[in-house]
């Protein structure tokens, strides 16, 4: 195969999109940045029991292995940025206080999340630690859509969940791991008939609460339908209160989805997801996942939420391409000295080489820099 | 060991780092763009023979190799992004015009470069194809020069050189590839003897001429001194000539290294390296390398530079942190709406969750938002 071939679901991102990213980056770490969240930046590999222990196995087969040639131990790309911010969080900066850090940077997948996916998404988030309360899960929340906001995507809403509901109508009841994952699908993809031959096996209270939990998916009225179907379970009241009060917090549209289970395992309490109308996958998700530190041996409250800046560029008209100005090229110190100070006020320059004035340029020249009677002076071109 | 050893050479970057880090990335590819350079970004990951094949086998170890659960290929992760970015001029983009290209991401190495160096850079670099002359050069050479200065960067010298030269001496001569190995070796080490002792497998004029070569750093002196000992050899003054045509167009302090050979082996023309006082490898390199999109059937004039970005931030001291606002956290329309605005206008705000308003707060809050009469006001704290 030709050496230019990359692999599948890998990509190059060429200049006008590219731009794109790096704005929305930019953006994006920005408005984080003004809620008071510091950037950190973890690395691209970690040993594979560090990177595991923090996600569960069910993320082993997403993650690259390599051999360290220095340890000989075995080494893996990060698939989830989350894990290695609570490690920085319990270990290097150790603080009481509350503490709120962001970051932005490439993971990598070894199968794609879905069939037109990229399999290096490129995650930004952000995470709060050390507060228990719901003002941290809405402050994430916020954050979460003001990057969206400020990114300049108009038309998404939010669904809202529970990671306690389901934990708290299967308490008490022992079940294989093979059940436990089939009522796991079932719920994620929305599935009563499988449930209901799930059902089968299960005690009928059981099956009943179950068989409700994966209907239960709609406008805010479902919080009440599910407060009367759930009246038995008081932990599931509880977060019923807690997607109330969220939901009434937020100034964009809000659903419910109950049974949403998908992402990484990791969340235990109030969840969210944010979905444009275009995409059938969730652009943005979080919610509280206090369990997060404890393989790192200091467990603290956190919420959090990421995103993917290579999926949202997609939803999201590209922006105009930059204007430059054309210059000559040559030696005259004037000519040097306009040059770098029409660089240094922020525009583009670009330097026709000698032999190459007849080029098309590749970026959209509007002025160009000639020298009238001795003086250097920017005049506009015609453009089209 | 421990779920949060991370592996040698491989570091978290913590906050007041990583927002220098973040805020040199900007003011390089910004200042990369001022000079009509446009932003790449190739992927982390591709088939070994396609990374190999371009820079050739002695980069093979410093590679981690990965397989592709896809296609059973091997993967490997870029240990330098020039080659991706020629394979992006040579097949993606492919004009015919002159083309500036710039990126910045992490690279992977499998051994460190150095007893300190991090196995994880961040590469920033700039690239433009498509002309032969020494304007596209001495863009480069000043484009990277103009980064260091934009970053902050003051007392520093440039190292001209030229890989033709060496090519030039050897030319005509069949050497076995341990001997060419160990003459380059030699060079690279300014070792005397060992090339004295090589000598003895060479013809007298060879050894004469490397003896010579060995020796040739030094003040700009060193290229009258290089025109005489190599009078022999035509494309050796020609090279000299265009070191000293660049070095004349340089502002800053220049140095001569006519042996210097490390970095990449896919140099073809003049190089240069940036050196700073407190290091003893370079900072930044670059030169022309015309070969580097062969491998991709499409060979065209090229010339770069990279450096590291997370060794440009060790050598500039950080910058003070950014000073916040402290806000209390409330249901308040009017304070909602006063943080957002004062956000929107660049300010960081940090909200004290209820319960953790005496925390000493690792922003630094200069300010804070406080009601005055039923208006919110910011008042200056007093800090220490």
């Amino acid at each position: 195969m030709a050496a230019w071939v990359l692999p599948d679901h890998i990509a190059d991102v060429l200049p006008s999109e590219a731009r794109h990213i790096e704005e929305l980056r930019r953006l994006c770490l920005d408005t984080a940045r003004g809620y008071g969240y510091e950037l950190v930046m973890p690395p691209l590999l970690e040993h594979t029991e560090s990177l595991l222990s923090a996600v569960g196995s069910p993320q082993d087969l997403q993650t690259f292995k390599m051999v360290d040639q220095l340890s000989g131990r075995s080494l893996g790309l990060r698939i989830d940025t989350t894990p290695q911010v609570a490690r920085i969080d319990a270990h290097l900066l150790n603080r009481n206080a509350v503490t709120r850090l962001c970051y932005c940077g490439p993971v990598v997948h070894t199968l794609p999340a879905s069939p037109y996916a990229t399999r290096e998404p490129l995650q930004f988030g952000a995470e709060i630690y050390g507060h228990t309360g719901l003002e941290a899960d809405l402050e994430i929340l916020q954050l979460a859509l003001q990057s969206l906001l400020t990114a300049g995507l108009k038309d998404f809403h939010v669904d809202l969940s529970d990671a306690r509901i389901l934990h708290a109508l299967l308490q008490g009841h022992t079940l294989s791991p093979e059940l436990s994952a089939a009522i796991t699908d079932a719920l994620a993809h929305k599935n009563v008939s499988a449930m209901r031959e799930l059902g089968q096996q299960l005690p009928s209270s059981l099956t009943k609460a179950l068989l409700a939990l994966v209907q239960m998916y709609g406008d805010i009225s479902v919080v009440a339908h599910a407060r009367q179907e759930f009246s038995a379970w008081p932990k599931v009241l509880h977060a019923l209160e807690q997607i109330e009060w969220l939901a009434s917090h937020v100034k964009h549209p809000v659903s419910i989805d109950l049974a949403d289970l998908r992402g990484f395992a990791y969340y235990s309490g109030p969840r969210f997801s944010v979905f444009v109308p275009e995409t059938s996958d969730a652009l943005a998700r979080g919610g509280r996942y206090d369990e997060v530190g404890a393989v790192f041996g200091r467990k603290r409250p956190a919420a959090g939420f990421s995103l993917d800046i290579k999926v949202l560029v997609g939803l999201l008209p590209h922006p105009q391409p930059q204007a430059a100005i054309r210059a000559p090229w040559g030696e005259d110190e004037t000519l040097s000295h306009t040059i770098a100070q029409l660089r240094s006020q922020g525009h583009t320059v670009v330097c026709l080489l000698p032999g190459h004035e007849s080029e098309v340029d590749e970026f959209h020249c509007d002025r160009e820099l000639i020298q009238d009677r001795g003086v250097w002076t920017v005049r506009l071109l015609n453009t089209n």
